[in-house]
Formats: structure tokens, sequence, C-alpha cells
């Protein structure tokens, strides 16, 4: 059973993602889509940035929290919240569930960032390290919802999928005439929620998908049609999924044109760019999306295209080896 | 006359903020008030950032040219906006014309930035390079509007007071309950238009002004009560007036509570604890006003304050100098 993909569960549809918008807009604003004169260059046409970096936790994962959690059950409401994470996932639910007043718990590996733990437990989550790696912090979350009676989220919950997919209707609202939307992968819920937007929509929109050559499996399994899970070496903690998820990857497939792989040193190189042009800090997965448009730049030519910038958390040791080396190329250029 | 503040103009009132935000809200969206677990430590009491970093242009500005723009005659609007710049401001003025199909003509120093040049080409302004600095740029772009009969625009005119006050309306909307308002301060026209909304709506509404120390004339003038210029040293280009603005003075003088001065180290230490705590870029002028809070720290205790982060558009060079140095200060903590 584990060689294929097969899933019955339903697909959630632009109505599901549109029923997601008030949970969503009752704690957050739209987040901008800017255009800049130094991107459009680099790209060789027109490209609309999709700030998710904007977001109070810095990524789009928040809007799925949010909707997840205003769609509990009372019973589910006072047994909390239950979910691991080494990162923007964590610190997602444990926004929405101090917004809903609902406790959450996070379980994070025992080596976890202890700046990323302050931030979860500044949000008000109980941290729990167990394990020695994701895996086994997510095991160890899901037991603890079951003792609990609590609801565990895993990364691509339908309700996730349909909560981020309202960026993907802020895209269409603000660029209606988008010709390609390029979207990075890690456990697929963003590029399902844009897609499923935008295909819906206007069904001759381009959905580029992209993860890191450093982290293929979700690319790999797309491409396969069948789960092909692979190592991750990859910096982009956001696109460093080992084991393909089977939901994700059936929508994908019904929508997502195209998948492609950028090396980790293109995303670093991005994130220097988005620096340079636009003045703001994006994470190593939120850059992958302008890797791949430089990378595939001859096709883009002509076309309206928007990227999403998934998410601003880069760790600002990364951000100084990357300045460390751009920085320095720039001077002896 | 120069030795003192004497002008009869009118001073701004609410109302004409409120009359700005047609053109504003034409062009832009608010930007967020957030709140953050580390920042609320480091300060010790609960703050909000006012994110102007995330605007269009990437700082507060942009709200003044755009609403300066709508409100051309038609023949200013023909022979279009003069100004002269070495940042954010021919940036905004560059961005507002262009919303507003007018030609813009920005006069830099001989030795500008290269990429700020680039940036307002990139909106579709002229840009033209004269004299050894800002004030012989300036003197040329306004025997320029002369010669052309189009509008030159000073850093302080009205309505970029008026548009710029808006996001002081925005804060006063999301966060009625502030009791402190700190606002970094270069020409004035932000601290200005934050006051006159807040001491309207509520005169127990502290506003706090800050510049650097090593550029004190604002403050020394504020403090003197009459003009006094004096040397800038700081890197905080938004914070770097040789030459006080009568016009924003006299604003400062009726409603600002305090003004202080911070150290360009601490505002370097403050754009470190925003990568840190918010994973924002943020430029030396739009860091002050943290680096204020943390100075005064003991008066702030149990206030609800407000911190405008004006802008964001910090240079990968100080970026890089600043990373260098707080990234291995860590290390060896």
């Amino acid at each position: 059973m584990k060689a294929s993909f097969n899933s019955t569960a339903t697909m959630p549809t632009i109505i599901d993602i549109l029923a997601a918008r008030k949970a969503v807009y009752a704690h957050l604003n739209p987040t901008p889509l800017f255009t800049y004169a130094g991107i459009n260059k680099l790209v060789g046409t027109s490209t609309w940035l999709k700030h998710e970096n904007h977001q109070p936790v810095g990524a789009f994962k928040v809007r799925g929290g949010l909707y997840l959690a205003s769609q509990l059950s009372d019973t589910e409401k006072t047994a909390g919240l239950y979910s691991a994470s080494t990162g923007n996932h964590g610190q997602s639910i444990a926004y929405a569930a101090s917004k809903n007043h609902i406790a959450a718990t996070i379980v994070v590996p025992e080596v976890a960032n202890p700046g990323k733990v302050a931030a979860m437990r500044g949000l008000g989550a109980t941290v729990e390290h167990h394990g020695k790696d994701f895996d086994e912090a997510r095991e160890w979350a899901q037991h603890l919802a079951d003792q609990a009676g609590g609801k565990f989220i895993g990364p691509t919950d339908e309700q996730l999928i349909c909560g981020v997919g309202t960026y993907g209707l802020e895209i269409m609202q603000t660029l209606p005439d988008v010709d390609c939307i390029i979207v990075p992968v890690g456990a697929g819920s963003g590029v399902c929620g844009t897609a499923i937007v935008a295909k819906t929509l206007n069904p001759n929109i381009q959905i580029i998908a992209v993860q890191s050559a450093q982290a293929p499996s979700m690319q790999l399994s797309w491409a396969a049609k069948k789960p092909v899970p692979a190592a991750t070496t990859t910096l982009a903690e956001g696109l460093a999924t080992r084991i393909p998820f089977e939901n994700t990857q059936k929508i994908m497939r019904k929508y997502v044109d195209d998948f492609i792989l950028v090396d980790d040193e293109d995303i670093n190189h991005a994130i220097y760019l988005l620096l340079q042009h636009t003045h703001n800090l994006v994470e190593e997965a939120g850059a992958a999306s302008l890797a791949a448009a430089i990378k595939i730049r001859q096709q883009l030519q002509g076309k309206k295209v928007a990227l999403v910038i998934s998410g601003g958390n880069l760790d600002s040791k990364n951000l100084f080896n990357i300045l460390n080396s751009y920085e320095k190329k720039n001077e002896t250029d």
C-alpha cells in the first residue's frame, strides 16, 4: 500500500477556500502583492511578489492554523491542539491557538533552535522537547493528543490547505490576468491551495511548483506519480520534506503544470537579490520561487508572473553567511 | 530672522489628514501594527510595531508623495514634479508620480548611491546628478522646477505631513488605547502627522520623538525653541538633518512631549534585535524608535507603546557590518 498514492479523500474546492476567509480575516489582513523594477529586470518580465513574509509570524502557514482552529468542536477546543514542528508551522499553530483562546502543545526535537522555541513560547504555546528528529517529535505529539483527546495537526490537513488558499484568492483579486504562479513546496499545502483557486478560475494559468534539489522528494514523487522518499541536505527548512504527503500529491497531480528543482546556492543568491532589490528579508523556502523564475527565465518572457514569497524567518547566521559570500563577491566584481 | 522660528503658516489639523486618506488608499493598503513576544520582553511592556517598512518603496514617505501628487493643478501635473533626495524621499516621489502619470525629476548629489539611483529610475523618474551634497542638489532641483514651471517638493511640505499622518490614523484605529508613540525624526513630517492625530484624539497620549545623537539638530532646536543647525555623522540617512525645518519644529513644539537622542551604536543593535525577534529588515532611522524604547525602558513600564518602524531600506553593506559585529559577539557570549 505504501508504494502508491491511493487516498480516496475528497479534494478541497475553491468553495472550501472561500469558506475559510471569515476565520482568516478575523485576525489577519491581506498581504501585499508588489512589483519591483529590479526584480522585473532580473526575471525579464512583469513579476509580482506575494509577501507572505509580512505575516505576523513571518509565514503563510498562519492562515491555515487560524482556519483549522476556528473549526474545532468544543471538546477539541477544551482538549487543545497538538503538533510537531521545528519552525514556522509551530509558530503558526501557537498564534492561531492563542487568537482562539485554545491551549497548544508543540513538540520539537531535542536539538531544536532555541530562538524558535522562545518564539513559540512567547505566543503562549507549551513546548516539549522529544526525540532526535522531526519524525520522533511528531509521533510524540500524536501520542500526547491521543492521551488528552486533543486534536493532532499534521502539516497537510485539509483545513490548512483551505486556509492557506486564501493567499491564492488574494493573488487572483489583485492580479486577475496573471499567467503563471510559482510556489515553493514543503509539504504542499501552499501550492495546493493556490492551484485549486487559480485553475478553477482560469485553467490557463500555469502553476509551477519548486523545491530544493537538496530536498527533492515531493518533486520526484510528483514526476513518478508514486511516493519517492528522498534524503534532504537543504538549508531550506521550509522545503525539507523527506517523505511525500499523499493528499497534497494527489492535488498536485491534478493541477500542477511543472515542478522544478533549484540548488540551495541559487536560493541563497535569490535571498541576496531580494535584499538588494526589495529590502525584504526572505527565508530560503520563500526565495526558492525567485530562484526558479531566474532559472526558467526564457520560458517566462512576455508573461505576467506571481512569485509566492512564502516566509521571512531567515536565521541570522544564514543571513550572515549569505552576505559574507555575496557582499565580498560584489566588492571584487 | 534666521535665528528664530517665526512661520505664520497655519498648522494642519486632523481634518486635513483625514482628507488625505482617499489619495493614499487609492494606491496603498494600511500597514500592519504587530506585537512580538521577544520585543515585549526587551521593552518590558506591551509594544506594537507600525510596519512602514512593508510599504512598496520601503518607507512611510510614499503616503505623503501620493497625497501631494493628487493635489496638483493641471498645469503643475503637466510641468512635472521636482525634488532632491539621496534615498527614500526620491523613491516615494517617483512612485507617487508614476501612479498619477506625472513626470518626476529627482536631483541627487554627484556621489549618490547607484542602487538608489537605479531604484528611482526603475520607478520611472528622471534622475540628474548635480552638486557635491544634498543642499547643492536641492538648489538645482529648485532651479529646474522654476525653469519648467513645475512643482518643487521640499521634505516638509504640508501635504506630505498630511499624507504621512494617515499612518497615525491607522495606529489609533488599531490600538485606540495606546499610551505612548515613539517616532523617528528626520525632517519631522512623520512625527508631526502622528502627533496631530494622536493629540487631537487624546491629549494624554505621549508623543516621543527620537533622532540620532550623531545628528541632533532637530532635537537641539526643539529643546532650545530656536533653530540650531548641527553637523551630522550618523549612518542613519533618514535622521541626518543638518538644518532644522521651521514648519515641523512649530508643530513639534506644540505636540511633542519629549525628544531623545540615541547613539548610532544603539540603533545598529536595535536593527539586529529586530532581525532576531521579528525577522524584519529595518533601516537605521526605522530602528531608532526601538533603540529609544530600550533606552527609556523604565519610564515605559505598564504603558502600551507603539514604535514607528519608519522604513526598511537598509543598505546591504551596513547590514553585513551589523551582523559581522553582533553575530560574532553572540558566538563569544
